[in-house]
């Protein structure tokens, strides 16, 4: 995590701006000889493409992704293959609609970051929120489907929207199949309609609304994280917070473990026909800062959209006091897209601490009752 | 966030078992020229120590921090100061009891990392934790304590519990002065007389249980953090989660922003007579993952202490299945003493991001109405 | 230096393969506010750019460089500047000859890195040497534009030719404008004439012959450097030797200090009606890791072009015992290219040093007699 | 390499000063599992006391390491292993003589770091050199110590002098028994000789000289390095150019390189018995900046003593012109110490590499005419 680099072995590197000519990242370190298309890519890119439904920002951008470098077609291989150099991945802005920015140029829209690019920095790409917009996810997602090739069809993440505004979920209906048929990632089907309902309405009052993502990665083995700094969880959690809107980040009960007692939160061990099982899972799959073999979990919560067309006071460069009003394409509730970008950051931490738990170990993992890594 | 390494400019790498000879840090990339005895870094030592009150476990360490390099005591300068090569800290460990381990040299105590380390490392030191007690918070306080330094007197980091069980504070009572006179770091006196029938209760029930600890740092000017991915709050995230039973951080309204609307959420800004006033702190400070200059506020939550004298079921390293119960000196909420711990890497982080914001902008911010860095 | 990522603060991550379709890198960590147009970069891309002489590849590549993001044209500034975001530079390859690999494509070229990426990664990308060609450097010259960019006017950075094959300049004759009169950097104009003929001579024994590189880093000011594992000499090694065929990396008198006495070796130092002023300069403006003030000066090694078309004998992918011979447009002195590379490695390790100074000290330097950093 | 810290997996934090109390290192990333004990890591140290020849400096120092963390006597496993927690070495000066320091206090040494320490810091500990004194390797030859249990019984590496002054060895006569016969790690008897007889003079001429140090890996497999910034000759060269008065290094052939053909530079490959076989080594084990299974050899040129009885111009801290004349013990040829911590940092730099090819490969690396990786 260093400027715009995520990992230590698995890195990340992005680059763009909302208007400029193109965005994309370098994946640097990728192990050689895992499958890789463009095809691989796009699929995840599309599940976050802006466009697929009236709750989340019109811009048109079809987010073609072109794979640069570090892949090869070989002919032993049968396919198209990672080398192990770096992947270039590039996204062309097709929608970068030239308007007249003018009004906004030197202004500080409240909840963005643009007083704090202008404090930082002195000058700063305005058009469209520049470097700190969201459109630099994409960048993220299609790093995302390279880390899940690192990681094997073993590991399995997925995302849901569990909250918005103040509307929950009811877990007992969890069912993942229902994500892919609505609009918000819902796992349940009637908090889908809820939803969509309650964001007509916040739409309809020019205003917007924060929600929760629920992360899970399920097949993650034992071992991996690297205490103490580089802890799964710690490494989790600022992966996950540095997504555009992120306020929170919890792991497993997360802060309702404040409420809990000793006896409630331990989660308990017994021998399973195929190891190690435990009977709850309030830890999220991370003790110590390495997996246990659960499943991990992770929930992430997102501040409303700052972008809103309702007028707020701020102040422009100048010092001048104003009034900033947003108008144009926006998502009502930003934290709908965000689901395949908390997936992608997952998939990153956990291919970087894949491979370097196989650096310290050789990989693998110690099992009770067993002598030598499995 | 390398191993036992944390920060990017201003690094602190921490080393010790809870029952080795000793556990210490070497803090690297320290400013020259700073004033600094060991008599600074005790301060802070002492406020986290152990044995303070009936709260906290009763090990008996005098935590007596020696400065072995990095100091200098220079005539022309009037006293010990930082020479801008590491600082090598240790604390030697007095109490390690060497008691029987036998019984739990095997045995994986549920909600602690024992299982996680067996599996990883299949080796590892089991008196009292080894490497994951919260023993080792010690070596932060200390590198938090350079890190106070490095910031001066203009930021001020105060943490206090604001939450114990179910029992939250009354925010509109909260006063800093009172942190210092319970054992809770409670600003609400209210609160910290319920929690200690609370927590006397919680003992009685041979229980443990989880509480919560906010962090602000006043002073932070605006333009520290580094986007993307070494934002501020990202940065924040992933140093606080690493603290011992932490399983939640939070920024600002964290997750009470999934419920705020876009006008609620909105921090609007106003010219004061010292510059840019903010009429609310909904962000915590930090806006695009850069600071703000307001002050910056997370939230940690953390699980019950794991040790617990009711029994557990779980298993040994054979495989079998057994009963665990932890007898001994633990803390029957061990959230008491991260506060420090709380401040301290909260400390880390921002003398990490005011090194890195100097380095690549030479320091300093631009101020709406003015030109030039100030 | 990680994978493909080289630096700090100021990071370069190169992509891309000699016969994909681009290359580039992306520049992190960069000052915002410095002017930058893609003919700043291409100014010193020209000089490196295949086909200028008879001396070098006959490769026909315009080596037009795009930036893709991290500048902005702002009105206020007059002009296009960086904003502190990633520089996002991309050369797309145009003469990618598909010609027929299928000769070279299992075989291992002696001298070559066929066999070690074969090796390490089992898949390669074999056309025209894949990730290792010589045209990454491309990249690396990209990224040291932008480094000068940082450094400013105030440092200046040449390299030259020094010798090649057994042939060595005259000293004595050292003449920095005569470097840009001949095809070989020589500022020896006499050394250059002999160059001539002996690489004629060379090409037609379908050989291939080595060189030495000096670089020259004037306007350096005393302190940049960071003992012990990240001193300024230690950096410049790494980068320096990281460079495609380079093999011997020394500073100031380098090797030949071996066979000085401590008397020869002191460079003795006076006062100066500029401050300190060195009497001579053996270390080559470096010592204990930091520079002095004085230039620094580095002496790079590289072996001869391995591509030659005499036959060698070697294996290929299946065991079996070949002759190999290259064919084609090939340098037979790669070093003369290497030059502008070396020129880039060093401003790319001057500008990194520069930020990480600034970061712990606040920039400047003490200087005997006065008080304070100047 | 950042600051004090030496490596990315297997990572060394040294520090300490001349005449602290004490100096040492954090070695982290350690496999868990390795037989280790503070007898393994005083065999080395022992290597490179001061005081075993008249020929090195005749401080009194026992050196003896204590291990403080990261190691485990577990029953199970017969003895003291790695846990994979950071291994704390602490090394206790105990010759600190607290003679009168007054005279150099604010002089600058020619040759030495004193005047770059000023310049950078403005405080320094000028105590024997303070940071920057050679005394800091015992450090690095202690975690070279760790790093050779990393490496394993498989790969051998070996320090040699082979040039002291003006006076090489005769390269036929190599015998790597000869060097533990004498005091200057001379593979050459004859050579041995004529040095101890040329530093004699050397001395009485109050003068100090330089020499070169060649260093072996033999046993290192096919495939370790990461290109392109990672090269593992470019870690080397950063690595060996990081000790004390080290001014060049070259990989195999080095400087030479430059004057060899392409046709006799070629190290051509035949299938062997046991595998690939290079017919010659001019490449140094490395090609493309990945190791090929051949002895990896470097050279590192050593600058003279800086520490000379003989008077030297130079100025003090108040900008006065002065006489320097270093009183005391020291090493005529520093280099002469050096050769085990060349031996330590390439077997740091080795580990490091080992980790990062398991991390990204699984290990292994793919022999010709088989399939899979070996």
């Amino acid at each position: 995590m260093s400027h715009n680099t995520y990992g230590h072995l698995f890195r990340v590197t992005t680059w763009g701006e909302s208007h400029g000519p193109a965005l994309g990242c370098v994946v640097d370190g990728c192990p050689p000889g895992l499958r890789l298309d463009a095809a691989d890519i796009q699929h995840w890119l599309d599940r976050r493409k802006p466009g697929t439904s009236r709750f989340v920002t019109q811009r048109r951008e079809p987010d073609e992704v072109r794979i640069l470098s570090g892949v090869f077609a070989d002919e032993r291989t049968g396919g198209q293959v990672t080398t192990g150099t770096p992947i270039s991945l590039m996204i062309e802005n097709v929608d970068q609609r030239s308007r007249d920015y003018s009004d906004i140029a030197r202004s500080f829209r409240p909840g963005h970051a643009d007083y704090a690019y202008f404090a930082k920095y002195g000058v700063r790409d305005y058009r469209g929120g520049g470097r700190s917009s969201a459109r630099e996810t994409a960048a993220r997602v299609a790093a995302g489907a390279v880390a899940r090739k690192v990681l094997g069809e073993g590991v399995r993440i997925r995302a849901a929207l569990v909250q918005v505004g103040p509307h929950g979920i009811d877990r007992s209906a969890w069912d993942w199949a229902e994500t892919e048929n609505n609009a918000f990632w819902s796992p349940d089907a009637k908090a889908a309609a809820l939803w969509e309902s309650y964001l007509d309405e916040v739409r309809k009052d020019l205003s917007s609304v924060g929600a929760v993502v629920e992360v899970h990665a399920e097949g993650v083995p034992a071992g991996w994280g690297a205490p103490l700094y580089a802890k799964l969880d710690a490494e989790l959690a600022g992966a996950l917070m540095s997504i555009n809107a992120a306020k929170g980040v919890e792991i497993g009960e997360g802060f309702a473990s404040a409420t809990l007692t000793g006896q409630e939160n331990a989660d308990e061990m017994r021998m399973g026909a195929e190891g190690v099982r435990f009977t709850s899972n309030h830890a999220g799959g991370i003790l110590g800062g390495i997996s246990t073999g659960q499943t991990v979990i992770a929930r992430v919560a997102f501040k409303p959209t700052s972008s809103i067309p309702t007028p707020r006071l701020s102040l422009n460069e100048a010092g001048e006091e104003i009034e900033v009003r947003t108008t144009g394409r926006h998502d009502p509730c930003v934290a709908i897209r965000a689901a395949p970008v908390v997936e992608a950051m997952t998939a990153c931490v956990l291919a970087d601490a894949f491979l370097r738990h196989r650096a310290q170990t050789g990989g693998g993992a110690f099992v009770p009752g067993q002598t030598g890594r499995r």
